[in-house]
């Protein structure tokens, strides 16, 4: 049977898996389940688009690596059958370790685990199960693979991810004015010194590409109302984890169970099997599902906070450059306290500070964007450019958040 | 407190809510559900993008019903404001009543009981608790409205509700040639006799909608392997009320578990407090979970087919214009039983027969859509086309399917 | 040098030259004419984004050439690289002989030629020009080459030309709702017996791509505005080729000139050499120019007909299912006579009627689309389908008009 | 008669003319001349899809006008309805005075005329043919009016003039990278001490417009290509006019010549009916017409350009942050001279230097876009955001360049 397939985009119209490997990895459960897990966590509360997967960004991302593939080879760097394989693949699975919500749990159902990490043990699976045809995929995604601009295709400040990504979450979400022309900067790529570069001409290009990245930061994966709604979901589930600590019952899904009553630490991950396989048993619908039970539970904080999160009366933020006077914070604290008449030790469930953070442009030599000028000399794109903004870009803008419940009724 | 607000919608661009009981409407936990509920049920296993939910088609009916009201009164037609926040309120609220999984399990979860009829017990549900607002969306809802044009903007076959969907779900999908119009149609709308129709030179705007919206019930709505899909779907359930019944446990959700050990009734349902309460804590997760649960139930039926649903391996179809030959299902029957080691009785929940129908245009003298000619002149469509495939829309097209499971390894 | 070419393209995004001789016959002066030659005639009157060129949708139906034979290609098609760059070249050059207004002057420079005549006598040319490298793309557009699914990739109910056409005319007219989803039916192309035929899960595509065209007929193609537009241009000519006969001076370039003071026939045209040139001369800012200029000119039906199409004060167009009475008529002539002082013989120029007419599909058992069925068989779209409104859109729609000037101050 | 009309626009949809005066001012011959004049003169020799045209541009201006007055009104700043006329009139017509192929011969037929005095003028005429009703719309773009942001609105760093060329610009070369959001900063303004501002969620939207704004001039307005083409033309005319001079006899429409052989001052133009009135016949039909029959003058540099430029053998260009060595261009004389066989006084038809330059944004104290923040203070836009690219986005860059011919056979 041919493993042919077409698949409906409506970023890009319509993405075609030639592949049989590439098929069956996207047939397989532990990428199926990438279906049930959104891309934007907990953004569609403001977005109400925004409800497209790491399913589909894979897919999107996968799409994009075989146009890039292609516009490199026709300026004659050479690609082997397998090196393009192996960079699909790479690209496919480099979420496959996501956590439900995405980002939004990635450290709190796991303690000090990035995604990377789980996505990389998924894959040494894949391989295993797939008898060994993982293996220049692997080498790809861990940068130990000869030719380093396939590492840089899949994880860099121009990879595929994030070109995918920028475009997805801009067209689901409806902003716009975030459409980062990722056909024009694919038609710039090229390879110099094993290094993925962009030709000069295009370096409008990518300027507009880091100032819309910019603007999806604060527009989108840091509105205000993310925030809020992130925070909420982080304090339910230690509140859960303090819980179970304690003894007391909270129903469960038993794979998220295994994860909450315990610390597990990385090493305790990759070396017990059963670790994976609940990890892999989980998605957005057991933590949407658990917290709607948990809207009933006795313990008044965890039914708080998960009625609150289901029926959208979420905290407020105030979000600023300086840091937020401590008596702000008593003051929230105060009116919370009375308002929902709680234990003072239990307000840091409810009152929370700290600060988000974004850079758009990373200066650092190892990871510059390089320019490829038309005398066919490697400059950094700062330099490169007469583009001042091109280094503003550089600096880290931080932001100092205090959040707290609306005083409603609940 | 002002509670004006924009809400981002990736199809019209901003939809703007400016009315104060519209905005505690959309806030009601009632209506914050439908985000919990995707309007395709589970198209997207066909068209990964069509994630979004009856929240965002409620909130676009909505806003199409905001233009036209306008587009009416600028012929000339008196709207008070009253009734325009009646009719918006009606159309917001339409598909409050939908099930988990919208039509996909419309008749699973209530026996004989139309969404339509739930919604209605919403609206007077939310109607006591705002203090007998809602009472003329009800009469524009339940057609007991003096004018009946409203009606006919929440129901009939040229209602803001069609307009949404079909501009939403080719949207999401990626199926642009599903594209209707719609801003087009709206600017055509009129009122004669107290009858929502349409300035004739709108006709080719309308066999355009008719016609797309026919693409869009083979192309997406009855796409092959969405039937199969939803048929699984149905089976999973029907096997649960069947263990129940029997006394087998299954783990259930309580508010599911309230429905599938009970044949409810209409009359149940409106008469018992619970019947509603149970049935709003119901949403696409708690389905999800549950059948992610059951892959590991004790039961071969159950858990077969919630696996093959959870890991996509889908029931073959076979679709023909011609009822489908008694062999046929034999030889399905035979070969399944064999393959999957099953009681022959156990055999109805994998092979499936019957029929799937599309009507794309109704002829009826009370339903059909009505032409206002240059000369002020109320006629049918039909008749005021020179468009013979306007009456061709009107044949009802019936397929037979027949369901069986790939016979892969599970 | 490297010939390669990045052009944008609103409706495809990029269109990519990869290819030496396609390349320079897009720099020959005759192709750049295409340039300065609009799609649509007048009808940026109604529509005013409608300003496409024919050069833009040369470039575009080769764009959909390419994505066709890959679609095939991909499906086991064996097509040669020169049968691919001939198929290209074909399309790219089908229409190097429109004349101005395209079809809106297509009869009146030239009688009784059609521009595909004219298309093939500037192919021989280049034939020339270039060393017979034209050769098997001529035999494909005269469709004397062996295998035929290449002319109608080329020509026929389902050639690129139309498709790129139907899209980027809704594109630029903001007509969004006749868009064809072009992506798909070239992924259902296949070829069959040495036929273009369609894949059975296309005919829904091939179903709204006909209702899309029909509606693209009447909303745009034959808006009355835009007949009212060009039958006020065919008039002007009439009247400037009269004026000649009668030795009344008018300004005119050469080029014009030389068309419009004698009545060529084909074989003049191919025979004599300055006829060709004095075509390929001529583009639409040759013709705006003039009737700027004969807003002045003395003989007043010219002037008159000249300063209405400027200043836009267009005929008016009565439309109808049958014959317009003759007292409609004398009704308007005898208003028009009065108000615009005119001889009874001159009114000719004002009051023009006649019929239009659209064939959405044509039976015709050489030209109709064919369907291969899963197992393989071909049938005709329309007993392929269930569709009975396929049917329908094989009546030919007649309409009849009456044209007159709106009787406004001029 | 109602005045009522809808327009079809790509861009956004339907654009409605609501009012009379508008109705027929859009009707009147100086605006329907601006079908003639394309937005942006020569640059769809590079981007083929970019042939939009002024008139275009100025309804898209006029319907975002409508929008950010009821998005201001919203807001509680009360607007009359003679003002929101006036205001619509203004944007309407602020681009009337426009010449040919708009900037790109800006200053070759007119010395030292800016388009807004021609368009001041335009509308002091038009205001007399329509009794002084467009008094307030010319105090208004005089910013003799009273409320100055209204003024702002159709002439300030955020007016809507600006916001639909943008948005129109990207939409029809199809670089949709530059997708500004307008609809979003529209929502954004605001009115505060009678001057307009943006709301402070608005800056990461309004600093995204100034990035699309500046990669639309580096990309598109400041494009090598175009810088050519429309240095090309003015050199035509220069040509041109230095034959004149000569009494050299140069075949040329009336209107134009009426320019060409004069050097006329804004007095002369403003004292003299025929100035405008010849001004008025003028569009690009002219020009190109002009110079297709250039290509055979006697005169060899006026021929050599017109023919290059109608042939699209355009001038190639070096483009550099530094002063372009002397030598450069004496290597370009010399080799151009040789091949062309000019005589080296006509060499500076041929060799071109000089600098092109873009500001992304203006530092003024009275220019600045300012912004209101959550606590209704008023402050400049570098000052309220965090954003140190939008300082730097206020720095000039400046390029220099040198044109020269390709050396190929013309």
């Amino acid at each position: 049977m041919s493993k042919k397939k077409i698949i409906n985009d409506p970023v890009y119209g319509f993405i075609e898996i030639k592949n049989d490997l590439i098929f069956d990895l996207i047939e397989h459960p532990y990428f199926q389940r990438l279906r049930r897990i959104k891309q934007l966590g907990l953004t569609d509360l403001v977005y109400p688009g925004a409800l497209h997967t790491r399913f589909h960004h894979a897919l999107g991302a996968m799409h994009l690596m075989d146009q890039a593939l292609s516009s490199i080879s026709a300026k004659g760097i050479a690609i082997s059958d397998e090196e393009a394989e192996a960079a699909k693949i790479a690209i496919l699975l480099h979420d496959v370790g996501h956590s439900p919500f995405s980002h939004a749990l990635e450290h709190s159902i796991l303690f000090h685990v990035k995604h990377e990490s789980i996505s990389e043990l998924v894959m040494e699976k894949l391989n295993q199960e797939f008898g060994g045809k993982l293996r220049m995929a692997i080498e790809m995604f861990r940068n130990t693979y000869s030719r380093r601009f396939f590492h840089q295709l899949i994880s860099s400040q121009l990879d595929m991810d994030r070109l995918d990504y920028l475009n997805r979450d801009c067209f689901f979400t409806g902003v716009h004015e975030g459409t980062i022309g990722a056909e024009r900067i694919i038609k710039m790529l090229n390879v110099a010194n094993d290094e993925l570069v962009i030709d000069q001409k295009g370096i409008y290009s990518v300027e507009n590409f880091l100032t819309a990245r910019r603007l999806m930061y604060w527009q989108v994966y840091l509105h205000k109302t993310t925030i809020c709604a992130e925070k909420m979901t982080v304090q339910i589930i230690d509140r859960v984890r303090h819980l179970l600590k304690k003894k007391v019952v909270v129903p469960c899904p038993d794979s998220l169970a295994y994860f909450l009553s315990k610390n597990l630490t990385v090493s305790d991950f990759s070396s017990k099997k059963q670790g994976l396989t609940h990890f892999m048993n989980l998605d957005d619908h057991d933590i949407w599902y658990s917290i709607k039970q948990w809207m009933n539970h006795p313990d008044k904080v965890l039914s708080l906070l998960c009625k609150m999160l289901v029926t959208r009366k979420l905290f407020s933020i105030q979000l600023s450059n300086t840091v937020i006077p401590k008596k702000e914070m008593e003051k929230a604290k105060k009116a919370t306290m009375k308002q929902l008449d709680l234990k003072e030790s239990d307000l840091k469930y409810f009152i929370l500070s700290g600060t988000v953070s974004n850079e758009a442009y990373i200066h650092n030599k190892h990871k510059e964007i390089k320019i490829l000028t038309k005398d066919k000399k490697l400059v950094n794109l700062v330099e490169a450019s007469d583009l001042p903004n091109i280094k503003a870009l550089g600096k880290i803008v931080k932001k100092h958040y205090l959040c707290f419940p609306k005083i409603v009724s609940l």
